[in-house]
C-alpha cells in the first residue's frame, strides 16, 4: 500500500510536470531545475550566473528552500524577478508547488527562467519540474566520491558543475575521478569545473546556457 | 490518504524506535546517530573518533548508504566492526532497516555502536533510530546560514559538530553567527568546532562520548 501510494504521488507529479513542459514551450521560455547538496553553491552560481544573462535574457528566478527567503533575497538584488517557494518542511519542489508558484510569473515576457531546488542531493532528483535543463551542482569539498555515492541524481542531469574549484589547492579531490565518476552514472553528462566566487570557468556555463536559450527561441 | 500513509510510516518508525532503544539501554550500549549533508565529513569524523575510543570501549559502526560500500570500507580499516545498510535509493535510516541489520551484531559485547546516516540534511531527522545521542554535523563549506535553512536536524540533534574548520582562512564563514543561528533553533545544542581532517578540537568531543558511554555503563 505504501509502494502504491508513493507511486501515485509520483505519477501525479509527472503529469503536472508534462503540463508545465508544455507550457514552457509555447512560451519559448527556457526553464533550468538546479539541484545539489546544501551549500555546494547554488544561490552563489546564480548571482554570478544572471550577472551574465540578465544582460542579454529576460530572466526570473524561482527559489526552493525549506525555510527562510535569504536564497530569494540575495537574488533579489541582482534585479532578476524572483520568487520564493517554502516548502515548509518538505526535502523537494515539486510539479504543483511549482505550477502554483508560475500563477505569479508572466513566462510569456520571460526569456530564461531558473528554479533552485531544495539543498538536498536525493530526493529533488525524483520530481521532475517539467523542465528543459536538469542540472546538478557538486561542490569540491564534498569529495570526489560523490557521483558514485548519489547516483541517482547525476543519472538525471544534462549538466554536472563541479563548483568551489578555488578550493581545490587546499583539498585532495580528484576532478578527472569524479568527471569519471559522474559519466560512468551517465555518459551523455556535460561537465563544467567553475569557481563561481572567483568566475573561473563561468564563461562556458554561460555560454551553453544562452546558446539553449536562443536555440529555444528559433524552434 | 496521503498524510495518513506517512503518518503511518512515521508512527511504525517510531514504535521499532522504541523498541530499539529499549533494547540499547539493556545491553548498555550508548548509540549515536550522525547525520549531515553529503559531504560534511562523517566518515573522516567517525575514523579519527574511533581512532581514539578503540582504545578504551568496544566499539561498531553502521554504515548507511544509498549506493557503494566504500564509507564501511574505510571505516573497517580502522579495525572497528563494521556493518552496511544500502537503502537503495532511500533517503534516510529508519528504524526496521536498523532491526534488521542489529541481527548481525552482539551488543551485549559492544560498549558503543555508532550509525552513519545517509547523507542529507532533510529527511534523516524525521526518522528516530532509538539512538542515546542524536548528532548533526555541519562543514565550513556549507556556510553559516544552515542551521535557519534546515532547522529540522538541529532541532532534533543533542550536539552540533562544526567540521573542516581548517577551511575557514580561505571562506566567509562566521562561526559565532552559525552557533547562535543553531541555538536559536534549540538552546540546548552543544557546539563542538573540529577539523577531522587535522584533528584540531577532537579531544573534546572524544571527551563528551566517552564521558557518554561510561554513564550509560553506570545506569
Amino acid at each position: 500500500m505504501q509502494i502504491q501510494v508513493v507511486r501515485k504521488i509520483l505519477e501525479h507529479n509527472e503529469e503536472t510536470a508534462k503540463r508545465l513542459h508544455d507550457t514552457f514551450r509555447s512560451h519559448k521560455t527556457l526553464v533550468i531545475n538546479l539541484m545539489s547538496s546544501p551549500g555546494a553553491g547554488k544561490t552563489t552560481l546564480l548571482e554570478a550566473t544572471l550577472d551574465t544573462l540578465q544582460r542579454s535574457f529576460n530572466t526570473a528566478v524561482i527559489e526552493g528552500d525549506i525555510s527562510t527567503t535569504r536564497d530569494a533575497e540575495r537574488i533579489a538584488a541582482t534585479g532578476a524577478q524572483t520568487l520564493q517557494i517554502n516548502t515548509d518542511g518538505a526535502c523537494h519542489l515539486d510539479s504543483s508547488m511549482l505550477l502554483q508558484a508560475l500563477e505569479h510569473l508572466d513566462l510569456s515576457s520571460l526569456d530564461l527562467l531558473f528554479i533552485e531546488n531544495v539543498g538536498n542531493l536525493v530526493c529533488p532528483a525524483e520530481f521532475d519540474l517539467g523542465e528543459d535543463v536538469t542540472v546538478t551542482l557538486l561542490s569540491v569539498p564534498e569529495g570526489d566520491d560523490k557521483p558514485e555515492k548519489y547516483p541517482g541524481m547525476f543519472a538525471k542531469s544534462h549538466a554536472l558543475i563541479l563548483n568551489k574549484t578555488d578550493l581545490l589547492p587546499y583539498l585532495s579531490f580528484d576532478v578527472k575521478r569524479a568527471e569519471t565518476a559522474a559519466r560512468t552514472v551517465n555518459r551523455d553528462l556535460l561537465f563544467f569545473a567553475v569557481s563561481a566566487a572567483t568566475g573561473e570557468g563561468l564563461e562556458g556555463w554561460t555560454q551553453w546556457i544562452a546558446d539553449r536559450v536562443r536555440e529555444k527561441k528559433a524552434a
